[in-house]
């Protein structure tokens, strides 16, 4: 088995609580108003989506600055379609990268790109078995 | 299909990453020191053990409320474990709930965790394809 990672989850107050980890941050999580909360912190869904773009970016921007890629800016956007019926599983996720440089090389972007779908992103390899996961980029000139 | 859910994760500077929501909620993540962040934010993978503890936790309550159940104090604990070979997904996920509360029914608590674990909680239902998740739980008289 490979690392371990510890995280603890406590309740604040209704519906907010409080998410912390081994590396010592904090987040908040709250339900919407039509579901008792106050909107104090993230849906728990919507953090998924965010750690997934978070894992998803760390694996491309790394392999772009080694591919000695000279990148002035970079986002990725996250659209996830839940399942109609409990448990409302994420069943398709769209991941746009957006690559900002100079004299950018597309068959660099791409690489990084399929290369952290296929094999490096964790999350993305978690949340493939339920979602249908697309990718797509777009390379602006700096 | 279900409902929608945008997210948008930025690079900051070096493998810092601000990610954000419909919600209107930011979080940092970053890479550890060995990886080339200087951890001024989450990993990404607590961030999806974090989500996880949210998801169970805020059907866990709102399930124990509706039993009746005068909770005082509420709290997740999670230990993932991951492979060792990329994508390193998560193999093993303990998730340890502590309630704590006046005259709480094992029975209820119990019922809810079954609940939340195979029916509702989104989040476990798409990690459970590659985790096998386990569920305990303390009870303490407050």
């Amino acid at each position: 088995m490979g690392s371990e990672i510890n995280a603890k989850v406590s309740l604040i107050n209704g519906m907010e609580f409080s998410g912390s980890s081994d590396s010592g941050h904090a987040v908040k999580m709250d339900a919407a108003d039509e579901f008792g909360g106050k909107n104090i912190g993230f849906r728990p869904m919507e953090l998924i989506l965010v750690g997934l773009g978070g894992c998803t970016g760390m694996d491309v921007i790394s392999m772009l600055r080694k591919m000695k890629q000279d990148i002035s800016d970079f986002e990725i956007n996250l659209k996830g379609k839940r399942a109609e019926d409990h448990p409302k599983v994420y069943k398709e996720i769209e991941i746009e990268f957006v690559v900002k440089g100079r004299n950018l090389s597309e068959t660099s972007v791409a690489k990084a790109i399929k290369l952290s779908e296929e094999k490096y992103c964790s999350v993305g390899n978690m949340l493939n078995k339920t979602a249908k996961i697309t990718t797509s980029y777009r390379i602006v000139e700096a």
